[in-house]
């Protein structure tokens, strides 16, 4: 297999190579592809990532470019660059990268960037810079291999050919009027086996899956995974062919999105960047921190109020914590097994009734038992049955309160428009700990005082 | 947009179709796409799903068959058919659905399938069947276009264009030897644009990047995604050719262990099907719900050793549950953001020890705004400054546990070869819990009494 790890002789090679003249880096790194350089990237400093882009070419310096990581940013790189490689750099790059990568730079250093850009570039870019990054727009690339309808055989493929000089990868060509309407989609291999006095419009598909450009991205991804495509074409409101998405593109998306959804059912906000510095992350969680102390602070004027209990058992207060975390344990799972499914198919209403049916049962059945077991140790180790049924009974009751509110809550934030991921967690960690704690409390001070 | 969406009136029209004779339920379907009537399908019961294969044409059956989910047993409705229907769908489908699908089947049920289908298809899908379901070998489809490297331009093109009769999709050829070795990949569009005289040989890019069969998907998803390619080839351990893997299998793939990694965080067993019964997922969740109840016996006994301070200061069992909750929730935020991270990235130990810095800096920042906020409260109301200062020293004390600890033990876990989503989240809120109770109860005792 070729997979490319990262060993010690590679790096002490590189970094020894950047050490001497630009020779003698160029010909370290001719060894390595692209792609194997750019994960060298990630154990180099800034410095020596600008020495390597300086000295290398721009065909090989925009794939590295196109390939780090959003946060080692790229773009700080390139505006440091020569303003002619860097030109260069940029128009060997897709439209839809090197519009992600001037994104992120200041307004004013964008228009500097742009400037040294020859007409068409600058003005593709300029356009694509309109979009919302998560839209499909934003995800989009303006490169399409697009032929008029009413050529013949003959000449749509000297067009195919003349356009894919510049456009290395496709995988569908697109048929277009006068105007530039998407007409139909077809495909190289239908022309090439076609008699020469066919034209486009008798070859293409008409029945395709189109975006406009203000879709969100993971609509997008839906659509790409559902209909099982390789690209899908992006149009205006006139049905104009603007760009295409890839479904490579589509992969990085479906990679955010379950971070997204991981994060977010952690209660860590889902704008937090996984390698970002401690300031993002007190930002992103404390906000989160602050609220379950509140509904904290609920669940333990439950205890509050029973606080004369506690005086006179005060064996009850370690196992009500047992009761509680378990809960807290339990109504994560049925969370977790929710969350993740609504957020990869819709349910419909009796797929919902049957899954908080489900995990009623599970909650009932792990409920009796883990009380069970507590049951045993309560017999065994305080010697007391009554505080052992009242320890079976709140253990299944409030397992079965994880089940219903971890398998509930999402389904009904769902229905009324919340994202389940966000806040349900929180929700349910109030129920499992109210619940947690009253149920033992009162079962003792109603059975055993 | 064109995405699909049910609504009743379809599904209405569908079930009424549903009751009439075959080409009244034909002249229905003949309205959606296949795609869309697979997910229409998820809203059938299984003998309607059944009425519906028996009456579609092979190559529209074949597709829905293909896009149903394995929890909806398409390999029932395929085996239910009449054996000349069922060979004619198989005939249609990639080798790699087919092969997923038959190998569902009980052996017996598989052999009375393949023994009904052509020579050609039964051979390459038994030797499919041979490879586990997660490698390479169980994802690659053996269909491929594969040209020997001694063709001309003109035989070359005839070739392609001979193969891609049976073949819809393809996105690279293979360039091979008389004996099958893997020789080198040629786009169609150089193929066009040679000279007649031209070889294959001349024309293939020789670095190109493939895979054993036995390498794991989550290996072959890495590759695909490191090295932004569209398709892989797959070859035996002599370079034969055995077939190729293309981007969009790997989307399947990528979601897959995105639901793994969310599950276990949560500690569900991976192998839980989302939309499986209760009685598989108590299985999945009732060992980790014992072994949590375990670790939770830990905790408590930690409250058990201070039984005689609680019986002094009751209040103190109200404040400690708050401690030790909110260093669960801390802890989980800084495991998930840990977890992601490694899952999407492996991490350098440049990176590690500044992550385990960084979530330090969180723990100490969040822990102090929480012990303000609690210390506030104990102030307001129960009027006890030394019980607010225990507060605060308790609740910054176990939010660094948290930071530290949702940190570290991914990390560690990592190093030793364990799956750091596995296991991190038990041992962790084991900590949190031991030090969320041990933390107020010891400095109670100490500065209180």
């Amino acid at each position: 297999m070729q997979s490319f790890e990262i060993n010690k002789a590679d790096l002490l090679k590189i970094r020894t190579a950047l050490d001497g003249d630009d020779a003698e880096i160029l010909k370290v790194l001719e060894e390595y592809h692209a792609s194997e350089i750019a994960i060298l990237f990630e154990r180099l400093n800034p410095d020596q990532r600008q020495k390597i882009i300086n000295v290398l070419p721009a065909d090989v310096a925009s794939e590295i470019i196109s390939e780090m990581d959003e946060e080692d940013h790229p773009e700080q790189i390139l505006f440091n660059l020569h303003p002619e490689k860097r030109s260069e750099i940029i128009e060997e790059l897709d439209y839809d990268d090197a519009t992600d990568i001037i994104s992120q730079l200041e307004v004013h250093e964008q228009q500097e960037v742009l400037e040294d850009l020859d007409q068409e570039d600058a003005t593709n870019i300029r356009t694509l810079l309109t979009y919302e990054e998560d839209t499909a727009g934003g995800l989009m690339n303006s490169d399409v291999i697009k032929i008029n309808v009413s050529l013949n055989k003959k000449d749509a493929l000297d067009e195919v050919i003349r356009l894919s000089e510049e456009i290395e990868e496709f995988y569908t060509i697109y048929a277009v009027d006068d105007y530039d309407t998407l007409q139909g989609i077809v495909s190289l291999k239908d022309i090439i086996k076609a008699r020469p006095e066919t034209m486009v419009a008798d070859l293409m598909k008409t029945d395709y899956v189109f975006v406009r450009a203000d879709v969100d991205q993971e609509e997008v991804a839906k659509l790409i995974s559902q209909y099982n495509l390789t690209s899908i074409p992006v149009v205006n409101d006139y049905l104009k062919l603007l760009g295409r998405i890839t479904v490579d593109d589509i992969i990085d998306v479906l990679e955010a999105e379950s971070t997204e959804d991981i994060l977010k059912i952690s209660g860590v906000s889902e704008d937090e960047e996984l390698s970002g510095n401690w300031k993002d992350a007190v930002k992103s969680r404390l906000p989160w921190l602050v609220i379950n102390l509140g509904t904290a602070f609920l669940a333990a004027s439950v205890i509050r109020h029973f606080a004369g209990l506690e005086a006179k058992l005060p064996i009850i207060a370690a196992y009500m914590t047992i009761i509680a975390g378990m809960g807290g344990n339990a109504a994560t799972q049925a969370l977790a097994v929710t969350v993740r499914r609504i957020s990869l198919n819709d349910l419909t209403d009796a797929q919902a009734y049957r899954t908080v049916l489900k995990e009623f049962t599970v909650g009932l059945i792990n409920g009796a038992a883990n009380g069970i077991i507590v049951l045993v140790v309560a017999l065994w180790y305080d010697a007391n049955p009554l505080l052992g049924l009242v320890l079976f009974l709140a253990m299944t009751g409030n397992l079965i309160v994880a089940g219903l509110t971890g398998a509930t809550i999402p389904l009904v934030l769902k229905r009324v428009g919340i994202d389940p991921a966000v806040a349900s967690s929180i929700i349910i960690t109030t129920f499992t700990d109210c619940i947690g704690f009253l149920l033992p409390l009162w079962l003792a001070s109603s059975l055993l005082l």
